[in-house]
Order: C-alpha cells, then sequence, then structure tokens
C-alpha cells in the first residue's frame, strides 16, 4: 500500500486523497517494470494506455517518410508519456515509444482514466491543468525553434531534461534538436570554450 | 435569451444544461463584435481569456527573430481561439490574435472558465477532451510537415478550414503552410490541371 500511495502522490502532486479515493486510483493504475531497449508502442499498435515514469528515461520518436528518425518527448521521472496524439484521438499509434534507461511505470488505461475522472473530479481538474501546460510547452518549443539557434535550443533542452544526457545516446538528443550529432559535438565543444 | 442559450449549445454540443447551469454559463461568456483588422491580442499582452467565435474568422501568428511571419491556427465558426500558449501558462503573448473576416465572438476569462468548470463539472469534462484533440491535432500537424509534401499540406488545409480561402489572403495560406506565395499558386495550378 505504502509505495502506491507514494506514487498517487507524485502524480497528483499537493492533493489530497480520502481512503476510497486512493482505492479508486490504485486500481486504475497498474506497475510495470521494464528493461532499457523494450519498445512498448510501435507505429500501427493501438493505443489505449499513458505511463506515469516512476523512474527511468523513455522516448517517442516519429520515423518520417524518408525514414528519418525524429525524436518527439523525452520522458523522465514524474513525467507522462504515451503517442498522445493516438490515445487522445483512439487512432493508431504514429510514433514509437522506446525505452531508454531501465524504467518503473505505471499505466492507466483509457477506461480506467475516464472513471477515475467521473469519480474523483479533482482528478480531472489536475490533468486538464497539467494538458494546458503540455500544450503550451510544445507550442512554445515548436515557435522556439523558428527563432532560436541550435545552440540555443540545445540549452533549453538541458534545462528542459536535467540530468538526462547520461541515459541517453547523442543521436537521441541530435535528432530532438533537428540537428545532426556533428553539429550538436561542435555546440557542446564551443560551449565547453566559453 | 434565446441567442445566448444558441450559443452555449454551439459551445457544449450535445449537452444539456438546467436553467440554474444555463445562468451561470451566461454569465461567463461576454459577447464582442469586431471588425475586421482588430488586434485582439498582441505579442507581450497579458493573456487572460480565451473566444469562442460564433461567426468570423481570426487568426494567429507569431513573428520570428528576422520579422517573419508565421500563421500558426486559422479560427473559423465554433472554434476556439486565442494565444494559448500565454492563457495555459499565464504568461505574456508570443503570439499575435487578428481578426481577418468581421466576426461575433464570446469571450471567457480565465477565473469564469475555472468557476464554470467547479460548478458544473462536465463542461471541464467537455473542454478537457476538446484540449486532447487540439493537442492531438498541433502534434500531428507538426509531424505531417516532416513527411509531407506542400501540396498535400495544403490539401489537408483545405479540409481542415473548408471555404476558409474566401475569407483569408493568399500570404496567409503560405504563411501557415510554411511556404511562399509562389508556391501556393503553382500548387493551385498544378491542382487545378488534374
Amino acid at each position: 500500500m505504502r509505495s502506491d500511495n507514494t506514487v498517487i502522490y507524485k502524480v497528483f502532486k499537493d492533493l489530497n486523497f480520502s481512503q476510497a479515493e486512493i482505492k479508486i486510483i490504485e486500481a486504475a493504475m497498474e506497475k510495470i517494470v521494464l528493461k532499457k531497449g523494450v519498445i512498448l508502442i510501435q507505429a500501427g499498435d493501438n493505443v489505449d494506455a499513458m505511463y506515469f515514469i516512476l523512474d527511468g528515461c523513455l522516448r517517442t520518436f516519429y520515423i518520417d517518410s524518408q525514414g528519418k528518425e525524429h525524436t518527439i518527448q523525452f520522458g523522465i521521472n514524474d513525467w507522462w508519456i504515451t503517442d498522445f496524439t493516438a490515445f487522445f484521438t483512439e487512432s493508431k499509434a504514429i510514433m514509437n515509444l522506446e525505452v531508454l534507461r531501465d524504467a518503473i511505470i505505471y499505466k492507466i488505461s483509457r477506461d480506467a482514466r475516464e472513471y477515475m475522472f467521473a469519480q474523483i473530479p479533482k482528478t480531472e481538474t489536475f490533468i486538464r491543468k497539467k494538458l494546458e501546460n503540455a500544450y503550451a510547452a510544445f507550442q512554445k518549443r515548436i515557435l522556439s525553434n523558428l527563432s532560436q539557434t541550435a545552440t540555443e535550443r540545445y540549452l533549453n533542452f538541458i534545462s528542459t531534461y536535467p540530468n538526462i544526457e547520461k541515459s541517453i545516446k547523442n543521436y537521441h538528443i541530435a535528432s530532438y534538436l533537428g540537428i545532426t550529432t556533428e553539429s550538436l559535438s561542435r555546440i557542446r565543444k564551443e560551449l565547453a570554450k566559453q
């Protein structure tokens, strides 16, 4: 019980729940332990769940029509991750979800999530606000890409994902920033000189 | 009363409300009539409201560090529009909101929206689902841009915004598609030939 409660209060920071509410949330969330390298979602899959990362590192990536990989999101401790486009619109996955570092995650299915929201409205308010922030962050990132240099985008990346660099490969970072790995090492060298 | 109720049932399709609930929603929404050319939000403004478009056409655009305009979203009848990044994160506008065709819109402030959600939880569920779809649509559009040709993006644009072309200028469409106006007319000519 105790460890699950810890997860609940990590997911819903600053909220308080009755024992009855905790039972509902615990029933909604399923613990999964995953090894590095696992592909949790593949393009074309049905996506009926989202995942809260208790510990570990995952990423979603998109493969374009030329076969080039684009890293869309990294997920680290206390973040939600899935193919949100597929999950929200009940359509097939267009992205892939990969485990980059051994992970402990909590899965919540679409139905369990809707049931939890209906039973405990404050969880819906909390998640709605998270979603608003995620929407804003994603839009801001796209707009920043229009104005920022690769170096500025790299510095943003570091502040968004502190301590992530040891878990992931250089080509993951480069594909997230939309640059080559050669450009990435040039940027790092230039910053190291300063 | 009647015309306002019409708006309520346009905003919350398929929901039913008691008279008391209708009063709360009516009090939350303020009707505004706007002329073509009005700039409703300018980069740097505080953004404390979002807008439901009963009739008309608006767009949000971003000006990058080189002074180039990027059209981010068009809003047509029954759509919500604002600088969502600023509204959701309570920060200054990074985009501009312009009226492209005379419009009747309904404004809801951040506080009025939160009050309405707290009083009538089904409005929050409804808007949370809208937001999930908007997040998915925006992410899908960004990913499509990585794989699709300009012609495919133009065809997508037409199906997303039917009948909008007569309300807006060619350079608005071009800046939404990320192409020049010359490329846009070339695409149109090629499609006309088919």
